[in-house]
Order: C-alpha cells, then sequence, then structure tokens
C-alpha cells in the first residue's frame, strides 16, 4: 500500500515521424516537463525505443526521481498496436514487427503500455483537453489525412486488429475512382482532410468561372476556411460539402458508439468555430433522433494531446 | 467466499411487446428452465414488472431455489435502457418513465441488471451464439427492422442516450425520400431489413418486364432468396443491391470498432449462408485494408438470443 502510494508520475511518448515527444506528469495530469528528442528512423528505426528509454532514464536521475515512483509509461507510435503492445509493422518509424512494452520494460524496469498514436490522442482530448468531463469519445483529427480515436467508458477502443478509430478510411464517396492511400476508392479522407478540402475547392474552382478569392494563390483548408470567414460564396459551398461529408459520417458512427461528445482536431481544426457550425449542420440532419444533441467541440491539446494520453493510459 | 459459491443460478428475462420470454442459467450457461408469460400492456405496462417477478419468484420456490443461490437477474427491454436501468419511454410496453432495476429489486430482492433487447441479444451470440469465442462483435438483426449490438472486450456498449448499436437508422441513400420511422430519410433500415428487401424487389420489378418468380405470389425477404437460390436473374439483382447496402454500412462500422466478428440474425437470416455471401462481397470491398478478413456468421441462438445475453449481463 504504501509502495503505491508513493507512484506518483508518469511518462508519457508520443513517437512520430520526425519528432519524440516526451511528458512527466503527475497523477492530477499536470505536466512537470516536456521535450523533445529526434527520431532516428536509420537502420529500420532500431534507435528509437533505446533513445526514448534512456531520455527517460536521464530525466529521472535529473529529477532524482527513482523507479518506484513511477506509476509507468505510456508509448503511442504511428501504427496498428495489438493488445500485448507488439506493432506489427509501422511505415513511418521504419519499423517491421516491434515488441514495444516488452523492450521498454526491459531498458527501464518500468511498467509500460503502448497504443496507436490517434487512438491515445483521443484518450488525451477526453482526460484533459476538449472532451474533458467525458467517459464516451470520438476524435477526429483532420490533417493531411484524417485519424480518429473511439472511447468508450473512458478506455480507449483499440479494435480487434488494432484499427478500431480509423474512421478515415470509412467508405464516404461512391463517385470517386481515384485510390486512396490505403487502396481503397472513395475513403472520407479523400473529402474531409485538409486535402480532401483542396479537392473539393478544385473541383468547385473547375466547374464555372465564379469569382472567388481561392482563384488567386494557394488553395488550402487554411485559405478555403479563411475565404468562408470572408463570405466567399465558392468557398462557401466547398465548407458545406466539406460538413455534409463529415457530418453524415459522424452521425452514421454515432449509430455505433453513441458518444457524449465528438470532438474535432488536427490543423484543420484551426479555423476555429466555423468548422464545428458546418460539420453540426448535417450532422444534425443524419443523426438518429436520440443523438441529435451530441455534444461537439475542438481539441485545445493540439500536439500534446498524445503524451496526455499516453500518461492517462498508465494512471 | 463461501456466500459467493452457492450463487450458481441466475435468470434472464426478454421482455416483448406480446410475450416474456424467462429463462433459468446456470454459471456454465446451460439453460435448466424456459418458458414465456404473456406481456400484460393494459394499464400503460404497470403489470409487466410485477408479472416477471412473480414468475422468478414461483420458479425459485417451485424448484426450492434459495435467494443466495441467485447471481442475479437480467432483463432486457425494447427501449433504451440508462446505465442505472432506468427506461426513459418504451412504446410497445405502454412504458413511460420506468426504474427497471429497482422495481425488481424491491420485488425480489435480488440483484437486477437492464438492457436493451437488441443489445443483450448481442451479448447472448456473443456468449453462446454464432459469436461464441470471441469478444469484440457486432450483431445485426435483420427483421421488420434492423436491430443492432455492439460488444466490446465483451461487454455492451449502451451508448450516452442508450443508442448504442442503433446501426438500423444508419445513413444509407440519399435518394429515398420518405421518411423511415424514426423520421430520418435513407436509413439502411429502409434498404436492407426484410421491409427494404421488399422496397428493393419491387424497384427491380417496376423497372422492366422481365419474367422473374417474383411477378406471381408475395415478394417477401423470404421469397426472394427463395428465388436467388432458385436462379432467379432479377432476385439476384435485388440480393446484390440488398448486400451492397449492407456490405459497406458493416464496412463503415468496422472502422469504428473493428469487430473480429459480425454476427447476422433475425427472421431474414433464415435464407442462410447465400445471405452472408451476399453481405461479404461488399463488406470486403469497401473495408480497410486491416479489416477485410473479419469472420462472418450467422445467429444460433433465435429467438433465445435476448435470455442468453440477460443472463450473461448478471454472471
Amino acid at each position: 500500500m504504501a509502495a503505491e502510494k508513493v507512484k506518483n508520475y508518469c511518462f508519457g511518448i508520443d513517437v512520430g515521424g520526425t519528432t519524440i515527444k516526451l511528458g512527466l506528469f503527475d497523477r492530477a495530469g499536470n505536466v512537470l516537463d516536456k521535450w523533445e528528442i529526434k527520431t532516428r528512423t536509420e537502420e529500420n528505426g532500431k534507435y528509437i525505443l533505446p533513445d526514448a528509454a534512456q531520455a527517460v532514464l536521464t530525466k529521472m536521475s535529473d529529477r532524482g526521481l527513482r523507479k518506484e515512483e513511477i506509476a509507468g509509461i505510456g508509448i503511442g507510435v504511428p501504427g496498428p498496436v495489438g493488445e500485448s503492445g507488439i506493432v506489427p509493422v509501422a511505415v513511418n518509424l521504419h519499423w517491421g514487427k516491434v515488441n514495444i512494452v516488452k523492450e521498454m520494460e526491459e531498458m527501464t524496469g518500468i511498467h509500460t503500455k503502448a497504443g496507436n498514436d490517434a487512438n491515445v490522442a483521443a484518450l488525451g482530448e477526453c482526460w484533459k483537453g476538449g472532451g474533458e468531463g467525458y467517459k464516451d469519445l470520438i476524435l477526429v483529427t483532420l490533417g493531411t489525412g484524417i485519424g480518429g480515436g473511439i472511447i468508450v467508458d473512458g478506455k480507449i477502443v483499440t479494435g480487434s486488429h488494432g484499427a478500431g478509430g480509423e474512421i478515415g478510411h470509412s467508405h464516404a464517396e461512391d463517385a470517386i475512382t481515384d485510390p486512396c492511400n490505403c487502396g481503397n476508392c472513395g475513403c472520407l479522407e479523400q473529402v474531409a482532410s485538409a486535402t480532401g478540402i483542396v479537392r473539393l475547392a478544385k473541383e468547385e474552382l473547375a466547374s464555372s468561372d465564379e469569382a472567388s478569392s481561392l482563384r488567386s494563390g494557394e488553395v488550402s483548408a487554411r485559405t478555403v476556411f479563411d475565404a468562408v470567414k470572408a463570405g466567399d460564396a465558392l468557398a462557401i459551398r466547398v465548407a458545406e460539402r466539406f460538413g455534409k461529408y463529415l457530418g453524415k459520417a459522424l452521425a452514421v458512427f454515432a449509430c455505433v458508439t453513441d458518444p457524449q461528445i465528438i470532438v474535432i482536431g488536427g490543423g484543420v481544426s484551426k479555423a476555429g468555430p466555423v468548422l464545428l457550425d458546418y460539420i453540426q449542420k448535417y450532422y444534425r440532419q443524419y443523426a438518429f433522433s436520440a443523438c441529435k444533441d451530441t455534444v461537439f467541440a475542438l481539441a485545445t491539446l493540439g500536439n500534446d494531446a498524445g503524451i496526455y494520453g499516453c500518461a492517462k493510459m498508465v494512471l
């Protein structure tokens, strides 16, 4: 009992293709320290876990923390993670099969849990971010692609193939015939990510000669939503199409897990509340009657969602 | 500890609009007794729970079972059920707000849990039916409507509005303009239930003069799949359209919870394995790469799935 009581700290480690983000947390979820190291992907990424383990051990030494005080290490990686902490493959890390939990525990002597990066971000937003105070949540991360994480009763839905929350690859559009990165055609990611928004904008621009601020300069998710805020009619049509695709898809997902809250994050969410307006409009249209009042919120933790969720996994 | 050990039995009670099915189970899931009583819906269904409680107490008396030997009573009802066992409304039972757990515990002195009927059926099929041996499952019940239940890690996903697994009301077809019972238009239930199959068949029959066995006699889900088995080209087109709607929808649901197995039950499933062929063909086309090998099976417990799931809730 006494030994349990002193486990007041934990580490969250979010491994990305370029950098490894690390955080030292207390039990209440306060970040006591936060730093980054480079992700060394050379030689099939063999240095990644040793680098992370060393970073943890060095930090403990610097702060005079003993192993007995650490509740655990949570680690998130860009790839599917099995229940036992084994990753079959993680392309961005140049990894084949890696047993994350076993390796980290051997190197640090500290209890470790591993999860998919999008899933742990969902847990982080549920714990201390846009979904704080809720226990049933869907996180949608709108970036170059679409990531997602499903939280049911405060826990990540990992899925039997580690594909729980892979909502970016749910089918959304029959008319699309060019393949998604996943190999299928018509994925949600192809029409509602930052890349998808550019696709829709280019289609609208090509379909008429209508004046639009998007005809000069770069077309990006940011410039589209800037134009929406300025009242640009063509950009507003793009936002409506985006909102219909995503709102309709979220209404379908809500028939599965019926979340209390849907949190929208990723680079596209920097557009702000206007983004939620377009998504919610169509969500409410398509949602089952009991679910029409589901709460929508923007993510608040940004790139730190991963380390928060990793920490929460082991607390 | 000794007191725990003797809790070797439980009751499962599946309350339907016409009959209440009851089962007495042992811990291993063997049905020791199974019987039905009438559902008395008069006077706002005020007799339903007392009748069920009395049926349990009478059975215990008949068999000489003591309360100390009963692990609990699981009860399933056709309506949303909150976590605390409160039903806000159950139209088929003529109920307004009813606190099932409180009332049953007061009348029997036995620990009670309550769940939605489609959800407990999913738990039953997961425990002792088509999904036995799995812990992550989606059950689809194809009857007049479409019911569903989601099991994650061996537990029912109830959802924050009791709408977890309400997959019959996921949006499936933009072109439909007549409303579903739920008020929305284009629900999966409108195109892939028994009623939906008849809709598709009538559309195919009206669109040409092509010969088909469906032109004489009744058009039903049963006659459509009988015609499919006999090689009727028009019926096969109906089955393809049905399979595409349902297979595509299931592929989307699999991006959310990534089940090990999808179990198909309800009256339409009497068509047998041919039904799965049409669903799986399109599931595989639309599913995310990691999920294409998800197992499909027919439900095996029929109308008993509910009492099995109710029993499992309290074991």
